[in-house]
């Protein structure tokens, strides 16, 4: 994207942090929630492909980097609040790290946390191989 | 529900806080993201309806107690990390403090926040007559 609006008037937390939502553009599935500070989010608008902010790390986090699975950012919205964003994006491959699709596959049923979903790829398929990079 | 599983499994943030997003159950449509601690989320669970934790002030956020406009639980998951919750709910008329169904309604384009939807529900109706409690 070429131009963004003023990332001013959104209200950071007091890491400097946004809460971000990536939701599947034409299916709605919810893929994962991270952070992202002014920095990547700028990185993001101007990449196009969505750039979180590594709270582990601290440094960018550009989704897919390794594994090519990137979110190709569609639109980026915020709330009434301005203190959440919610990325619609086309995402590649899968959102996450375990090889699911999304990372919300823990559901509670009666007195555990189930697994709902199944890794549709090996995470070592994801990772373990640099030249897939 | 009449169980939930271990909720120490999950992250509480320093604060004793995990962010919370609601997803309309039918449609996919992400309602809005707030926050919850272990208290608010067993009520969650205990209760059927969504219940948050107000951070501004500091109490229970039974989402809908003014308003009528509550939120009925299908569903609690959790992601890969622990550290997000996603409801799956059914939303009784609209989520948003604005009218609006979705609390997302601003979006980035060019170089500015525009407005992507119109309030279904004029704000005073939903808060202006305590008689409708």
């Amino acid at each position: 994207m070429k131009q963004w609006p003023d990332l001013d008037t959104l209200k950071f937390n007091s890491d400097g942090l946004i809460p971000a939502i990536s939701q599947q553009h034409d299916t709605g599935e919810i893929l994962m929630m991270a952070w992202m500070n002014r920095d990547s989010l700028q990185e993001t608008f101007t990449s196009g492909v969505a750039c979180y902010w590594s709270r582990s790390r601290k440094q960018f986090w550009r989704k897919g980097e390794t594994s090519g699975h990137v979110q190709h950012v569609k639109a980026i919205r915020t709330d009434c609040d301005r203190d959440t964003l919610l990325l619609i994006v086309d995402q590649v491959g899968v959102a996450c790290h375990t090889g699911r699709k999304n990372c919300f596959y823990l559901e509670a049923q009666d007195n555990q946390w189930v697994e709902i979903a199944e890794p549709l790829v090996d995470p070592e398929a994801i990772y373990g191989k640099p030249s897939k990079n």
